[in-house]
């Protein structure tokens, strides 16, 4: 059993908890978060507090804090020579202070409260000084997930950035495309099976293969009344540049 | 039984010939394509022809022809009034020679040549000039799908905006995405989960809700590294603009 104590409990930290808690070959043994509201407001199966200096003796601790409290909690931390690892996707390894063994394991997945997910095929991003840390961090990948994969900093800060376009761009595409329909009454349901597959082609297509539309046939009559269409100025600048993107890279 | 005939065999003719001629409610009686090969090329189990003045007598023809053809196409049918419905999601229908009685039958999906799909969930949009003509339209489309809505050509034109958005768009993301990893010799089926998770969770939470991300917790100091890490300019322009555009609607 690999004994582990989660430092944070937001977004990231509870659904950490959550794969945790509920697996055979890991001992949850302690939550920290500096918010006592947020640890009493749960129905938690696991010893929580929130004072850095009760924090139990583990082999792991995961850091799941936001990025900008990362170097600060590492270095408030009441211990060194212990294991301690980040949940990031853009911080890098040496952020954190050297007084402990620094990892990084980074579950590339977007996480809501309202919305519980499965461990079990996110990607666990590992990084970690030595090897038998990384073997640690490796392990405790495996426990959760079939997809662990040694990751160094630099990769990771690209992977974080893939993740941007491909998640938190994408879904304000959905959002666009909702606020285009509201205004004709048509409800968003509409679009769900396209996002689905749209998502789903990509599984057996690359992007560039999966791509149709407009601007991939340079279809400038469709384009002109799409425009024409488009009341928010932003939009219609996006359109323009999103096109003319999808166009040059047609071309090429 | 309705009969059909199917006037184009390009992306969408040949999705709908499938789905169609496995119908126990359709007799596929024919299919015309321009394009002798194309039909040699396939193993039919229908009847074909490169013909317009060999058309058979039918119910319905459906006109699944590029967006810009469907006017020329109208007007080269040698009958009249028959009903024709067009399958652009584009084109209105008043676009068609009013010589035919005129219809819209759209099926709002994304299709590959390379990739089969299923018709059942694919929201149809019907739309015609006369009450028996819409029933037709619409007996046509609830034998292949489960979704089946009048929609007006101002509403479909606004639909097929936020397709272009929800689905082209989104797409040209995961293909940045893939540019961005291929320079770092990462796999781009690293992301697949977090696409996957990313379409499935407009299911349950409207797309603003599901938002996360630098640019919705307003993180501009991950925002900075990204935009440095980027190499190409137009990658640089939409990460930019994409993220104010995130940024204002979140202030709203």
């Amino acid at each position: 059993m690999i004994k582990v104590v989660i430092i944070g409990y937001g977004n990231v930290g509870v659904h950490i908890a959550q794969a945790f808690e509920q697996n055979e070959g890991i001992d949850l043994i302690q939550v920290y978060s500096r918010n006592k509201k947020t640890l009493a407001s749960c129905p938690l199966h696991f010893a929580t507090t929130c004072l850095l200096t009760t924090l139990k003796e583990a082999d792991v601790y995961i850091v799941a804090v936001p990025d900008n409290a990362i170097e600060t909690i590492s270095k408030a931390l009441p211990f060194k020579n212990k294991l301690i690892a980040h949940t990031s996707g853009s911080v890098a390894l040496k952020t954190m202070d050297s007084k402990n063994r620094r990892g990084v394991w980074y579950p590339l997945q977007t996480f809501s409260k309202a919305k519980s997910v499965s461990f079990s095929k996110i990607p666990i991003c590992v990084e970690a000084e030595n090897e038998e840390d990384q073997m640690v961090l490796k392990t405790l990948g495996t426990l959760v997930s079939t997809s662990v994969q040694l990751i160094t900093s630099e990769q990771r800060a690209s992977i974080h950035l893939a993740a941007v376009f491909a998640n938190n761009f994408s879904n304000h595409m959905y959002h666009i495309a909702s606020q285009i329909l509201e205004k004709k009454g048509v409800d968003f349901s509409i679009l769900r099976p396209l996002i689905k597959e749209t998502a789903h082609k990509i599984n057996t297509l690359a992007p560039s293969e999966a791509q149709t539309g407009p601007a991939m046939r340079e279809d400038s009559n469709t384009i002109k009344n799409h425009l024409e269409l488009l009341e928010q100025e932003d939009h219609k600048k996006l359109y323009t540049f999103i096109t003319q993107s999808i166009k040059h890279n047609t071309s090429q």
